[in-house]
């Protein structure tokens, strides 16, 4: 049998096709409003492409870019559908659906790689997410907003409206929108900066080549994460934070700076929980979204 | 059989008798730098006096104020005792020892007694604890600091230094001395307060009266309560919150400010969480305590 993992991101869906539950191929297709008209037509194409029936397909698993709970998603405010039911859109398909929060997929996907029973990921990208699973299962919450921690709000300085209609929220100064924003808006501080085309992978080459803009966006970036990681820490305790998304592409510069910032803000009983890079790199979201079938 | 559950307090020390798992009698000690030998001399003479041998108990419980891990307890930040092993202090019972944090076995009580599987406790007492059930069961956490939320930063205004070494902890202005120092922080500001004894009963009692500087302190308390619960929200998303401890003496007014607070400052998806008062009062600890030797 075989399986479909989607991962819907802000930019681009991320199709998996998996045998069982391993992974055996996987290609992009762009986000647009038509999403899940697109998805379903390309999905078709794909099977018929590779001569594989309908029939031999045992399910389909989404991570979904907002909150989503039993296969209806309520709202995603990075792409602007809301109201959808997975299960209605795709009954054609005569299969299992499953789905879960982007992040938390991602999550799952990783702490089923590691060795670890206990952990909390953030997910760096267009905005910011995260998945918590714990003793081994995932912490989806009875609002499907377990893990939505992208909205604990860390920064009380620029106070941001955040997509969700909160001020304030990680997510508004650690994504890579709320990357860019910090460095337009501090730029008339460093007018000698390198940074010229303020994109986030710029952002950060530049920081680590020690431009003075980008380090101060760069460093604001890890301190607001590292303020919610402590956060999240006395709540929930995990063996380990595991950062992922495009901007963990950073690495342990990035990493680094969080872990900085993590000992100065953390609870003594937390100060020595690990802060790790996610080793799936792009392909967790697809993974895990298939690791719900199981 | 029967067992004993001790809740550890700043200044009192209870202690329930249980009969199994119901509690059945109740006293209080004062909590002195001698604690543990004032409490072992105290079970011991309860056991005499009501003739009871120590073979007829299976075991004590313990709810203790500060982090504890597998029985060792390794900081109890307002008592000012560290590095107890239990199991040592209480060898010469020969029974059965268990132990959690307070706020913890706390809400361990209060999910037994409700109907919620998934809920987050805030206990505001001379400190503020925390305890997180989710699927029926604790999340203590890898060292011991699952639901210590009282140090969740949610205070950037005043950021005054914690028992715990961090600055802006929750703990700093929702707890009863952190209620304490925002009523004298701003006593000059309001000269016809009635607010003259500077105790926490008095600030509420006064609040309720409409005193500008009671209810300014009380909403300043109460706005970081929500603040903390809206971060705890997008972590866990449990189907409750329970807010318990000396100070939800304040009742529904308390209760009332809080959800005001929690409306504005909560992502949209979690903003309907019912926000409740603890039902079992003074006992959760105890039967919470209880409860973990089952």
């Amino acid at each position: 049998m075989y399986n479909f993992g989607i991962d819907i991101g802000g930019t681009t869906i991320k199709i998996g096709f998996f045998k069982e539950y391993t992974l055996i191929d996987s290609y992009e297709i762009k986000t647009k409003k038509t999403l899940f008209n697109d998805l379903k037509k390309s999905l078709k194409e794909y099977l018929e492409k590779n001569n594989i029936s309908i029939n031999n397909l045992y399910g389909i698993g989404f991570g979904i870019p907002g909150n989503v709970i039993n296969n209806y998603i309520y709202k995603m405010p990075n792409i602007g559908i809301d109201n959808i039911n997975l299960e209605d859109e795709f009954k054609d398909f005569n299969v299992i659906i499953k789905s879960c929060n982007d992040a938390t997929v991602a999550a799952l996907a990783e702490a089923n790689y590691s060795n670890y029973k206990n952990i909390v990921m953030l997910t760096l990208g267009t905005g910011v997410g995260g998945g918590i699973v714990i003793n081994s299962k995932v912490i989806d919450g009875c609002n499907g907003a377990g893990g939505e921690v992208g909205h604990i709000k860390t920064d009380f300085i620029h106070n941001y409206e955040c997509s969700c209609g909160l001020n304030g929220c990680l997510e508004t100064v650690s994504s890579s929108t709320g990357i860019v924003r910090l460095a337009k808006e501090y730029r008339d501080l460093y007018k000698d900066s390198l940074i010229k085309n303020f994109n986030v992978k710029e952002i950060i080459d530049c920081a680590k080549m020690n431009d003075k803009l980008g380090e101060m966006v760069v460093d604001e970036a890890a301190k607001n994460i590292a303020i919610a990681l402590a956060n999240i820490g006395v709540t929930v305790d995990p063996d380990c934070y595991i950062i992922g998304g495009g901007i963990s592409k950073a690495g342990n510069y990035l990493i680094d700076k969080i872990s900085y910032y993590y000992k100065k803000y953390a609870h003594y009983a937390i100060k020595n929980t690990k802060i790790i890079l996610a080793k799936l790199s792009n392909n967790a979201g697809m993974i895990g979204a298939c690791y719900l079938l199981k």
